[in-house]
């Protein structure tokens, strides 16, 4: 693989990765734009009723908002049309995203908030991943050369972004569909770097925590492990990887992949898993798009390890869900979901799965 | 108030509740439809990795979907037309939900589940609450008198349904907008009786526990005390009530309204506190349907004290929030809020408030 770093206009950084025996030693010009600098206002927010950081970013609002495709910001520059990739053509390419939740350019706090409600400054890293230049593409339709492509990126950013100042977890995911408000539709996906340990990450970590103090094993290992024994909820499997419909889900359409050997992040896999990956993957994908006339919306994100604690409790793995409980309908998080956090799902586990088992090539 | 219990023609509860001086001793005639039995297959399930209950429940798939106004189940029954109410006319009814996520009459379980991730038939109720007649009213044009007895009533459910087998928490709560995913327009909304303390209430609690250790005084009180001394993100207050923008707010426009006094539920609510809620209330609805052209969807909950313990730490408080971030965009809950649980939040919490502040009448 071929990385080469670049810096837009504004001075945020750029990267290609290419497959080093594409030969494709392309000419990349410099970014010939005229940009504004960057004035990022992001701050955290502690909320002392449930022990969490929010993160507040009103510089936010007027970000590019569903361009026609001839204004794409994430298709290769054109005479005429220069976009976020100065290159006329590129595999895959990584770079800050202009209108980031977090930065490591934030400026000073204009308050320091209230002391049971402490503010800092929103310091951290968002960056776009194109994964093809072909904006009509998506990530089910991607060569698994290509997808590799994108998990290196992935692994290699996982460590650069893991060695920043104050830096607590990297998390590379996709959003995928207007249904869950994609901004752009071009093939992207984004990796956030944040300073805190995820809400979500934590209570996981606790649970294994908990867990391995009364078994002396391993949580994620033993839920594996108990898909696996059940079969139900299997969608999909191969030497190195199960991807299944988890028996408690929460969304319509949910399936988390786990790899078979405990690693704590992206850079631990093996080239053996890193090429199974992208082969159960791409299956995956292929599958739910054919669970209904047009293409799932989706969530996709890589639950990582933190960087500096409990690495070795945790357990990587990609948990991949939908909004969309039928072909016409959208499951809605309202008042129980979102106020009280109590999840309803309209579909059972093992249905799902036996629909996705069968919607194999 | 007057409180009329029936029954429909399937075997749920209905309970209408009347002003006690309307003096509308109305004929309640029986419902005469033809309606199957309740087949509630709802299941919980237990998802070791962030020590959460889930509700599966398959049977809510085909539950009704955005009906026309003359199909509406919960406009009184007219010739030829019989809803869900069997009255010509009601003031507020409550009435259990015919699509459940949660039942008193769930079935046998058809499995146990696995070791690491049990289950638990899907006890509990689910309520519907119309506050009006009116298809094309909203809580925000009820007169204050209206209000109060929807305030009743959902402190009269609280009580009932926390004398049930097995219910741990009560929720009143309302759903409002088809941007939320509401299926039914009449204006309403529900309570849920849980089986056990939902998962953002655990938390809040043991926040509340910590805090009191450490402090011996109550969170949600100094909570109060700071947003009132702070004052910048106060939006209506009186003698009994304020209602503010918390400073953490994870949504574009969020809204919690507490008593002055702490007190566990609404039950516990002085006449004077029912009477000045329903009208800082009703104030706070006039003022967030004012902030765009159209009416603005929400989520509006009650945050209660469990049943049967935590009851001291318990501070009653409603929370109401919006994903609708400007005139034409909806926040969506994507890969960062759903996956990882951080809350990205474009608004700030001291400019809503302001332009709330400036929305009175």
């Amino acid at each position: 693989m071929k990385k080469t770093v670049a810096r837009l206009a504004d001075g945020r950084q750029l990267i290609y990765y290419d497959t080093t025996d594409g030969g494709k030693s392309r000419a990349r010009p410099a970014d010939s734009r005229q940009l504004s600098a960057l004035t990022v206002g992001s701050e955290l927010r502690f909320d002392p009723l449930v022990d969490e950081w929010v993160a507040i970013a009103a510089h936010r609002q007027d970000r590019t908002h569903l361009p026609d495709a001839a204004e794409c910001p994430l298709c290769p520059s054109r005479d005429g049309a220069l976009t976020e990739i100065p290159a006329s053509d590129y595999e895959v390419v990584v770079f800050d995203n202009r209108f980031p939740s977090l930065s490591a350019d934030v400026g000073e706090l204009a308050s320091a908030g209230e002391e049971l409600v402490p503010r800092q400054p929103g310091i951290g890293h968002c960056e776009i991943v194109c994964f093809t230049s072909d904006h009509d593409s998506s990530f089910a339709q991607l060569t698994p050369a290509r997808a590799r492509t994108v998990l290196e990126a992935w692994a290699d950013r996982t460590i650069e972004l893991g060695l920043q100042p104050g830096i607590e977890q990297v998390v590379p995911f996709e959003n995928r569909g207007v249904e869950i408000g994609v901004t752009l539709q071009h093939p992207h996906g984004q990796i956030y770097a944040l300073p805190f340990a995820a809400p979500r990450t934590r209570r996981m970590l606790e649970s294994a925590r908990s867990y391995r103090r009364r078994t002396w094993r391993n949580l994620f290992a033993d839920v594996l492990a108990t898909e696996r024994k059940a079969g139900t909820r299997i969608v999909a499997e191969n030497e190195f990887w199960t991807a299944f419909v988890p028996a408690a889900a929460r969304w319509p359409v949910e399936v988390h992949v786990y790899p078979h050997r405990q690693v704590p992040d992206l850079p631990a896999l093996s080239e053996a898993e890193r090429d199974a990956f992208c082969h159960i993957y791409l299956d995956l994908l292929r599958r739910l798009d054919r669970l209904y006339d047009t293409p799932l919306p989706y969530v996709a994100a890589w639950q990582q390890a933190m960087v500096n604690i409990d690495r070795d409790l945790s357990y990587l793995r990609l948990e991949l869900f939908s909004i969309r409980r039928a072909e016409d309908k959208l499951k809605y998080l309202a008042a129980m979901e979102s106020a009280m956090g109590v999840f309803l799902n309209d579909v059972r586990p093992e249905d799902v799965a036996q629909r996705l088992r069968d919607l194999g090539d």
